[in-house]
């Protein structure tokens, strides 16, 4: 469990600008926009990682993301979007409770997602999926 | 709607390695991962974006993710993990139906996410975050 900044923005005793609330969810702008309407959402429940959040929080966060991307991409005339959710400091996760990036894309913007795809070996690929779908 | 690949992998007409599944949800390798481990996790709706997903499907593919991390971290090793959802082509979107990467980090990986934040002017804040709630 998380006591982070993010928890003292849901409590109230830290201000933001928020755009949305429901029982599970608290979503306002970044104050480190990459984009105009660079939006957070995140929820109340204070796990530091997705791993960490229970079934009903995550299953709540879930429900929110669909609208909150209708009403930033109305908003900002986006039409495409990246959302991002980062764990753990050497993924980029700076404040340690779970916040899901909604990020809408202009040809301006400073986000490059870059990435070296490898090729997934056949009878490896059926080895590691039936070892994780064993702890599913 | 889309009929994209990943409905007639959700169909059964195309096989995958798959790792879970539920009413709501299929995950399964992605054929060019990463990092090992990388997972797709689908909802089974047929939606091409975040912002096109029902608030059910959303509030599914949400209930997963936990448990699904806690799984392929578990396997891979990981401690760090991206998840990552890219809507529109634009933003990196190349199967048009709605999927999240999940993606174990490693030293080695060739995932970079660069950004260029910057400071969100309060008024400006405010004004952009009330026009956003008011959709909401």
């Amino acid at each position: 469990m998380s006591d982070s900044i993010f928890s003292k923005i849901i409590r109230g005793e830290i201000p933001c600008h928020r755009v949305y609330q429901d029982e599970w969810v608290l979503a306002f702008l970044d104050i480190n926009p990459v984009a105009r309407g660079h939006t957070l959402v995140v929820p109340k429940e204070p796990a530091a990682t997705m791993a960490e959040l229970s079934d009903q929080a995550a299953a709540g966060l879930g429900k929110a993301l669909p609208r909150i991307c209708r009403a930033v991409m109305k908003v900002t005339g986006a039409t495409a979007y990246n959302l991002l959710q980062n764990n753990g400091a050497e993924a980029g996760q700076e404040v340690m409770h779970v916040h899901v990036h909604v990020i809408p894309r202009t040809a301006s913007d400073g986000l490059r997602v870059t990435w070296r795809p490898a090729k997934l070996d056949a009878e490896q690929g059926a080895d590691l999926a039936r070892q994780i779908a064993r702890l599913l």
